[in-house]
């Protein structure tokens, strides 16, 4: 733990996005659903999208970027596709009503591929996908964003460091949740190393003019994972989840508009059509055994996805959620623009 | 071009390993369907999927691994779910059965999933994305596979170095196929630092034992493309295919079960549901453009998947596959074994 840390009460900490969220203008079933997907990401320790996003989702209101009033509607395309017009609806909002319709229509049809067009920042997509895992389906999820990594070859910000997720059920273990971005490095982390005056790993990031640089300070955008690998990724991601869509990103991009702006696809597989869910959940038990009973390579413990975020949910649920104190301050100033009471951390 | 490469027709070739195949105890509908994935590897460039194969696949037959006379049975599971036999078939028969019926549930219910059970070696996978992708649909893939690449922290062949493959339709420019595996350097790539006497880049493989070595004549392990992420990757394509198809490979492989046997997965979305195919591709071409048109980085163009497969498919049709002689050695070994005439090369 890093010291120094804003400990607040998990449901403290919701109850206050809610009330933040409400008073800058979202209905309250719409407050519910985006301050549950923050709450959900500070829990599994996925910091970057938690509350920490609370200012600068008031901005994108502000900005017009975001609609806090959007009419977000899924049309069920054919029987096994659907489209969430979001709307610009904060992402939780769309990509939760994507998930819940994928849910039903996979329990119908096997499988449900849900693309959602025009959504506004998406979260931890492991936060969708795990809703599907959480009812015994698997769950996928890919988005497409404005470009903010380096593509393979190119100078500059070229593609969108895209996350894949993929979460599954498991029965003894926490569910199996792989949530990766197609980037070499987080941007966040980026920081992280800038606030410890250490220098980055050699081939992790570029200066804002696409020179290659170890100085955090200097570092800008990120290298896509693999090189080609990543780059690939991504763009086959833009391609799926915009293309789909109709409403491209990186191309208009690159055409001038600028604005933040996503696309998504979430995909739910009914374990049930294959094999009794129970099955399968022993497979992934038996299959996380077997890969955490390796010999380690060195100190480090060998890890299975879902596992860390797992461990932190049950602590911080307990324990409360640990905030830098220049986040709590800004959420703070947030609630008191609202007049929203504030409450109170336990250390 | 390196030199010493024997160059021979594309339809000799095909024609060679169809009745080399036949004269192993394939039907002659199934010689051509592997004589086809193979051919198709060669053309595109990924000669480490074509007809270097042929020996290797006579060997499994002989082993009794692969099954020269399966009874590869697709069944639909669910309206949009189907789960595909495939009877230790060689890869190119299960996956195209499997392909096929994707894009026919596909064009019913937009979107279809086939889970692949039991099958051996299934090659490019690139080659039944591109199935997808050529009618107008897009096309994904995923292969599992006996473990043969490291684990993000762990000593030793852990998972396999599962692929992933989406390919996806353009108009004007090829059609984009991303396939790539999830370690940081192909076996096949080891082989040839070696046969150049170069030394391998850092962090890309490791000795049998796990010892990290840039030494490609002690390099047997790959490591994961971006560590946690690619062996993430390719846990999660082993869940979601073996653990679909109720037969898990990696947890038996560390059980004790050996012998060559993979699963894999492909789905076929029907563009059509949510957009015009022609609106699709022209967001791809647009796209495509506009990461082509980005300033380089170094000297080296930047590329897009599936474009350099595209260039040498047209250059290999017109003038050969070209092909090591110590590789066209073992197939006219091959064809001599069971009498079948060989084609003159071209060069």
């Amino acid at each position: 733990m890093p010291p120094q840390r804003v400990r607040v009460p998990a449901d403290d900490l919701r109850s206050l996005a809610v009330e933040i969220l409400t008073a800058a203008g979202l209905s309250a079933d719409h407050a519910e659903i985006v301050a549950g997907a923050f709450i959900w990401a500070n829990l599994r320790g996925v910091d970057s999208h938690g509350v920490s996003r609370l200012p600068r989702y008031l901005e994108l209101f502000d900005k017009g970027e975001a609609n806090a009033h959007p009419h977000v509607e899924a049309h069920r395309v054919r029987d096994s596709a659907i489209l969430v017009e979001a709307d610009r609806a904060p992402g939780p909002l769309a990509l939760t009503l994507a998930m819940r319709e994928a849910i039903t229509v996979a329990r119908q049809t096997g499988v449900a591929w849900a693309t959602v067009r025009g959504t506004v920042h998406t979260g931890a997509i492991g936060y969708y996908t795990s809703m599907a895992a959480a009812e015994g389906l698997a769950g996928i999820g890919i988005v497409a964003g404005v470009p903010n990594m380096a593509y393979q070859g190119a100078r500059g910000a070229a593609v969108a460091t895209s996350p894949l997720a993929i979460a599954l059920p498991a029965a003894k273990h926490p569910d199996f949740v792989l949530d990766m971005a197609t980037a070499s490095i987080a941007l966040g982390k980026i920081a992280q190393y800038k606030a410890r005056g250490e220098l980055l790993p050699e081939g992790v990031a570029v200066t804002a003019d696409g020179t290659p640089t170890v100085d955090p300070a200097e570092a800008k955008i990120p290298l896509p994972v693999g090189g080609a690998k990543g780059s690939g990724m991504s763009l086959a991601f833009e391609l799926l989840a915009s293309g789909l869509a109709g409403n491209p990103i990186v191309s208009s991009f690159h055409a001038g508009v600028k604005g933040h702006r996503q696309n998504a696809t979430l995909i739910a597989v009914d374990v049930s059509a294959f094999l009794p869910v129970d099955d399968f959940k022993a497979i992934v038990d038996h299959t996380i055994d077997a890969v955490m009973a390796l010999p380690r390579a060195g100190d480090d413990p060998v890890l299975v996805p879902g596992a860390r975020g797992a461990a932190s949910y049950e602590e911080r649920s307990r324990d409360g959620v640990p905030l830098p104190p220049k986040i709590w301050a800004e959420i703070v100033e947030a609630a008191e623009r609202f007049d929203v009471p504030v409450p109170q951390p336990v250390a």
